[in-house]
């Protein structure tokens, strides 16, 4: 029972998220439905991130067996062969055993883009959020900052999440403007709550307007309540960047 | 009678193109049918460049009469209110009587996208030609550079064109790539042919490719001949850059 682990890009405009849903197209789906094509029995795939609807990903990691030995370059070509163009498999490869692209990621990194200008850029509307009202990147970005750490994020946290814990490590938080269109902001850590980073995004915004002071994100994580933090920022924005394994 | 001059930019996908069709959602009808409710009669719209179906504009440029005098901004306004947001005015401005977007333009400029990597990018789908084939940049670049100048475009001309004269001045032709993957093809000049830097970019991917020679551009242009070109290359990497007037 070999197992494989890919690295995958995709446009999320048009799934329903990564997860294979009751209705609506799933990249989860897609993957599935190609191996069991090619495997000639059902395949389950795991991914490393749980992408929503319109969600993005440069470097989703999934894992599954097969039960015969396939080169790994070769499950990529059939996978890329029936799969739309709008995923694609970007590497394969073979791994140990036991090897669960979720359960074993260390860390992952996501990156949300703001189109920020006076108006929206037809070749953005799929990509980024736009916001016309000018925001202050250097705020934005002191108030980022202040999410490094090990910190509780239940106040990032979708009402109604039902995991063990909401502490997480944040390694990285940072606003970056390449062009004075563009706001990115980058962050990476141990694990992400549901619609966290949309959360962050949604304050960083309301902070980059002058709606709320940079050093307040600090009193937001303390209250460890959503209804203190800004709006969910709509998923367009959101890239999943990257996913780390081992020690 | 005050005539406007507007700046667009639009994502070609999902159009016909420029030109108002028989049927089919053209750019050119959407601007004239949001002026024709804004005017309360029919207004008629000259653009600057056709750009074909899939084609892509940054800066194409429009002209159009009204009965009355409104603020260009005012129009701005209407307009981006009447159209998908994949299509933008960027600019509005009154100006002199006579202005006509095409008859007036002295340079356009055109920018062709190449995503050149062993897969396709999910997010070039729209914006570039995908070719897996490593292509030789300067080489490219060397032929690129031998169509600047005054000359006949005749064999880069659509078979079946019916201008007055197939010669014109290309004041820049450059290959660049500001990564790995990515080629960038930039021309401007006083005036395009039917397909011309769709055939040209055709031709250059060849010379990238080794299936012909950088200096051979000399000969294929010497024949006037369409058929010692090579292909017509895709719409999606092609973009309307920019359009300029006066003296």
């Amino acid at each position: 029972m070999p197992t494989f682990k890919i690295t995958l890009a995709y446009d999320g405009t048009d799934f329903v998220g990564w997860q294979r849903q009751a209705t609506g197209r799933s990249v989860q789906g897609l993957v599935e439905d190609a191996l069991t094509h090619l495997a000639g029995t059902e395949i389950a795939v795991a991914g490393a991130g749980r992408t929503d609807a319109g969600v993005h990903a440069l470097g989703q990691v999934a894992s599954f067996s097969l039960d015969r030995v396939i080169d790994a370059a070769v499950v990529a070509r059939a996978l890329n062969a029936r799969m739309p163009p709008t995923v694609r498999v970007t590497a394969a490869e073979c791994v140990a055993d036991g090897f669960h692209a979720r359960f074993g990621s260390r860390s992952k990194a996501y990156r949300y883009r703001i189109w920020n200008a006076r108006l929206a850029s037809p070749f953005e509307l799929r990509y980024a959020w736009h916001i016309f009202a000018p925001l202050d990147r250097e705020a934005m970005d002191r108030a980022a900052r202040l999410l490094e750490g090990a910190h509780d994020f239940a106040a990032f946290q979708t009402t109604g999440g039902s995991v063990r814990t909401t502490k997480r490590v944040v390694t990285e938080s940072r606003i970056s403007a390449p062009s004075d269109d563009l706001i990115i902001y980058d962050i990476a850590g141990n694990g992400f709550l549901r619609y966290m980073v949309r959360a962050i995004v949604g304050t960083l915004v309301e902070v980059g307007r002058g709606q709320r002071a940079p050093e307040s994100l600090a009193a937001v994580l303390e209250s460890r309540d959503r209804g203190k933090a800004g709006p969910t920022a709509p998923p367009e924005g959101l890239f999943l960047v990257g996913v780390e394994y081992g020690a």
